[in-house]
């Protein structure tokens, strides 16, 4: 979303970030990662190998009302920009901060136009309040799309140039990664992917559709269930999707294993007619998931496998992957989003020198790379 | 599909077929097209402004053969040879042939995977063996793809850089523009959206599927409704969605005018499930449709529309057309195939001198542009 100016003359320079993505760690830099979920918010400097400097978690409190979260962002950059990693000078060396926002982003006009767990963020200019804040390059986009850009550039998906991300937390989200860079669609709405009907005759939802997957297999939909199970059996001590997990884990060991069983296989049912969906529309080489239910991976990717392959010869044919999140394993600190924002920044770095270099071929003149920070 | 040579050196020079469409009618320049299908194939001389010279319609002869209706197309296409334009040279001034094949492609490969209604077409090497047999330059497609090509050239989605195209014929079939280019997807089997599911408990199909939108809303999922209500009122003259629909037109004369009503709301409402699945994952500015079945729009595009709407936020976010094609509406002939052949052919002509002019200017050599006919 950064300006950019351009020779109209010339032919598409635009390289994709497939194309950039191989020169990332040849970059000596560093970027501001920031990450704004509905609990809390996380930043951290970002190098080009993807490592974290001085992670920071905060809480978000939503209630406070947007600006004031707003604020709270800004004060996390400026609290990570006072203490830089070594040799780094904050003012000159980092090249941007990316942000990966939560909810439904109209690209176009840099505004937040829905997002499920801010309710007060309606048509929110996000990028242009950020910006006028901030004394480095800002970056935006959806979480989900900056996740995928994080697994391209960092992750278990750096072999792809056609696949599809998804994010299995409170919601599901999605991104669509095509031809090496990420399809925002028409007006940046592309990967809407929790909102596919998996079942036409289910429950209603507040966005008027009814039975998508995300009744069925995000952390809110296994918390409708949760409270059905403890309904029926009071001495089940399940307060959350984690609790499940560490149901399921215990085997036949629990007594109602067979309940625990078929809501995971519920779940992945649910994300099986949505994958096949998704496959038989885009021809994807990868599906990957990240998010905080991929914790309990084993529990439903089965069935979801067995469910993809059945619905869609298209996955039969191209050989799909599918895949899980590799960020964030050896850690505590949920990566990805951080990871991913910073991706943002670097691959727009990258592409601004790209440009230059060529434009300035173009023109004859020598290239004006990008001052990038060495440690 | 045709081979290109490229300087590795240069940047992305590939024009996005929305970039090229403006040039095709300043182009003086014919083609051939001819559209595969089941029943019939056809085929015609077309110049740069989407019109046909001499259509031919011959009979296609599933039964009688792979090999055999190969060479009905190779045939066809020398038949055309001998009756070409008023001064147009066949051998000279042709740009080439492009033919828009039915089925499951997998164009990297140049081979026909499968074909729903010629079964004998498994793996089958059409593109070499066309190219093998005739003196023009061949281009081959799946007819989904081809059809939005040309619907993006010459038809109704000229506007557009984003849009799904879905053919309602004997089955779905479907493409993907995105971006101002044909999305083939990682193997060339992207927009196979006819195997979207609307019905996880839906009838099984030969694919492994169940309840897939083909079985509800294409000519054969009409078919077997039509079996039905001939079964329950034995005095109903219906032999095909033509003859419902000629019910349909007569309204409350019509006795049971209710039922046939019934059917293409129902038709509708599984159209709208598989849209809503689409433009929540595309984010696309327009759907386009095409097919035998449009006849029928009427009747079933206001619960299509009405129910995509219900289902989608994105649609209602990103102003979503959802168009019916206007391409062999003046004519007796059903042209989008055969202009969507045609198309194939000019978009490559004029991204193959578009790359001469670059690549001459980089080297610093005079352009060699194409020959193409001056009426």
């Amino acid at each position: 979303m950064a300006g950019q100016s351009r020779n109209e003359n010339l032919p598409n320079l635009k390289k994709s970030i497939s194309e950039l993505t191989p020169h990332v760690s040849n970059m000596n830099a560093w970027a501001i990662g920031v990450d704004l979920g509905a609990q809390s918010m996380r930043g951290a400097w970002v190098n080009t190998k993807g490592q974290l400097h001085d992670p920071i978690k905060w809480e978000t409190k939503v209630d406070e009302g947007k600006e004031k979260v707003l604020n709270r962002m800004v004060a996390l950059v400026e609290e990570l920009m006072k203490n830089p990693p070594e040799g780094v000078n904050p003012e000159k060396d980092a090249l941007g901060v990316g942000f990966a926002i939560p909810g439904i982003l109209h690209l176009k006009k840099g505004l937040v136009v829905q997002s499920p767990h801010f309710p007060d963020w309606k048509r929110f200019s996000v990028h242009e309040k950020l910006r006028k804040k901030l004394k480095l390059p800002v970056f935006v986009d959806n979480d989900a799309n900056t996740g995928a850009i994080g697994e391209k550039v960092f992750g278990i998906c750096k072999p792809y140039d056609h696949f599809v991300y998804c994010t299995l937390g409170t919601g599901i989200g999605g991104a669509t990664f095509l031809n090496g860079d990420i399809y925002h669609g028409s007006i940046g709405m592309a990967g809407e992917i929790g909102h596919i009907t998996v079942d036409p005759q289910g429950l209603p939802e507040a966005t008027g559709n009814r039975g998508s997957v995300e009744l069925y297999a995000s952390g809110s939909g296994l918390m409708r269930v949760i409270e059905e199970l403890r309904e029926k059996y009071s001495e089940a001590r399940v307060d959350n999707p984690e609790d499940l997990y560490e149901l399921y884990k215990r085997g036949n060991k629990y007594e109602n294993f067979a309940e625990v069983e078929k809501i995971f296989n519920d779940m992945g049912e649910a994300l099986g007619v949505m994958l096949a969906n998704v496959v038989n529309t885009l021809d994807p080489q990868a599906i990957c998931f990240s998010g905080g239910l991929t914790m309990a991976w084993k529990a439903f990717s089965r069935k979801m496998i067995q469910i993809t392959m059945e619905r869609s010869y298209v996955a039969r044919h191209n050989k799909l992957r599918i895949l899980c999140t590799n960020l964030a394993r050896n850690s505590n600190f949920i990566e990805s989003g951080v990871v991913g924002g910073a991706s943002l920044v670097f691959i727009d770095a990258l592409r601004q020198s790209q440009e230059e270099v060529v434009s300035a071929k173009a023109v004859k003149k020598p290239p004006t790379l990008k001052a990038v920070s060495n440690e």
